[in-house]
């Protein structure tokens, strides 16, 4: 999906002269594990605070290893409950950046409790191609199930009992705050590309739509040549017969495995398919690896001592 | 308020080598001004988005005059909104992420349309004293007038035919992300502090409360060593007996003057008395021009056909 030739390695960002470079690493953190259950009287929010502390928390033992961290984080729930006022979803590009403030707040906030360093959240916009068929095709379902067809000029699915609002899912190109992102990491750990960052033409024009964060967070960690990818979910990585009777935690992959996996149609589109395809796409790319894991233990995801590792062909015969 | 010791000079941000570097103007840009007067079937955020589309364009026009630019938007309408499935304000920090996200993204947006040269937004939070008489003294208005008393935990005051709730506003000490702010800036235009920021203590704890944005924009712009203050809002400036029956724009204020007005109480408090003491504050401790007048006609304003400047003690006696 990317070419490397675009890259902008770290080591051309400015940081002050007697620092040695800290690689970097991409974590991808999802919405889902980033906002609890909620009851009827919970307005998520309060929820989303405790688990926002938990992750940042997690991020900042990341950090403490000597690593300097871009946080990618998912928004569905969030974005989910401020769509509720917007039947057309003719707002979504503004919905997706107010998660981005919020949840750029919550989790830097909760990373400096946890570390003496500082992590700054950036508000971004992701590039795609408005050629990509997957910029017209509506797939990707936003916000709450709700009980009945909510009418409106939004796209609709059934789902189950009730309907959701489905929009296109283009894939992104460019990160259009890249060169600031490459600079802010010279001094802080930074969070960008939140909800997969807001889709916007090359132009610079919103597009309906919403972009998967997995592939921005791979798309970033290429373009920046980061050291590893980690992607944290509410799953222990990925499974073999996921959801059948016998699943099996595959605790590496390589290149070939990833690809048959993929093409195999077994990975769920929604979840698990994107986060495998995202790991390949920056293992091909850098030759460097990336793990898929559990939020909760990012840290031994990363070490390979929990969740499922992505690894270059010649590297996983060792693995 | 503040004192220039702590500065930090825009030339200590790396730039590239053969860009000289440009002059910093901070400009402040009402919450009201951004929003268009709702209807009852206007989620609101329709109408921002074409508020944000000119007041951008305003922006590249001052910047197209080869300044680098720092905005400071304020968020009253729109954290109005997010704040009605709040009654008791517990989440007001979020919600102000929320606006910075919201804000941020627009303008830079709108900003971009109308420039070549990039705007990215920072989520930014604002340290306050805990001990701050002020930190404990619910004083400023948020939020809809309401029908009826809420009820619910936040202190509430009555306003005309119905209710306001109010929080406190302590004074702005510090701006968290700083160094981040000023590194950006080496790169691009900035938008940071909206809202005023998020409220934390030294300790980074939310702080119930918000802060003005115009005393944040004053304190960046000391910091910042910026050339000049500029602060847009929905009328066309200062005014004496402004509500009265013959009131008169004043073009020019010296430091003198400013005190006068702000003693005489003559000023609305929750209004024009914070932009004027924000002004003075700048002048006061850089030397520089500020300047304050409507949004539409910012450019005048900063220039001085328009609108109201304030000048240190020795250049207003040849304005």
């Amino acid at each position: 999906m990317h070419g490397a030739r675009d890259s902008l390695p770290l080591a051309d960002a400015p940081g002050r002269a007697d620092d040695p470079p800290r690689p970097l690493l991409v974590v991808a953190v999802g919405g889902n594990a980033l906002s609890a259950p909620q009851r009827a009287d919970d307005p998520g929010l309060v929820a989303e605070r405790r688990a926002a502390a938990q992750t940042g928390a997690e991020l900042a033992a990341l950090a403490a290893r000597g690593y300097r961290l871009l946080v990618v984080h998912g928004n569905g729930p969030q974005v989910g409950r401020l769509l509720r006022a917007d039947p057309d979803l003719g707002l979504l590009d503004v919905h997706v950046a107010q998660t981005q403030g919020e949840l750029g707040y919550l989790l830097a906030a909760a990373f400096e409790q946890a570390s003496r360093e500082p992590m700054a959240a950036l508000v971004t916009r992701v590039e795609v191609d408005a050629a990509d068929p997957r910029g017209h095709d509506p797939e990707k379902p936003v916000g709450a199930v709700l009980a009945q067809d909510p009418g409106g000029a939004a796209r609709r699915t059934p789902d189950g009992a009730g309907w959701r609002r489905v929009v296109p899912s283009p894939w992104p190109r460019a990160v259009r705050e890249l060169p600031v992102i490459a600079r802010m990491l010279g001094d802080c750990h930074v969070i960008a590309g939140g909800g997969g960052g807001v889709p916007v033409t090359a132009a610079g024009l919103p597009v309906a739509g919403v972009v998967d964060k997995d592939r921005v967070a791979a798309l970033l960690a290429i373009r920046l040549d980061a050291a590893g990818l980690v992607i944290g979910t509410d799953v222990a990585g990925v499974y073999r017969d996921f959801g059948g009777p016998a699943p099996t935690l595959l605790r590496t992959l390589d290149v070939s495995a990833c690809r048959a996996l993929l093409e195999s149609g077994a990975l769920p589109a929604g979840s698990m398919g994107p986060k495998v395809a995202a790991a390949l796409d920056f293992v091909l790319a850098t030759g460097r690896p990336a793990a898929i894991g559990g939020l909760g233990e990012l840290g031994r995801v990363w070490s390979g001592s929990a969740g499922t590792r992505v690894l270059p062909q010649s590297d996983s015969r060792n693995a």
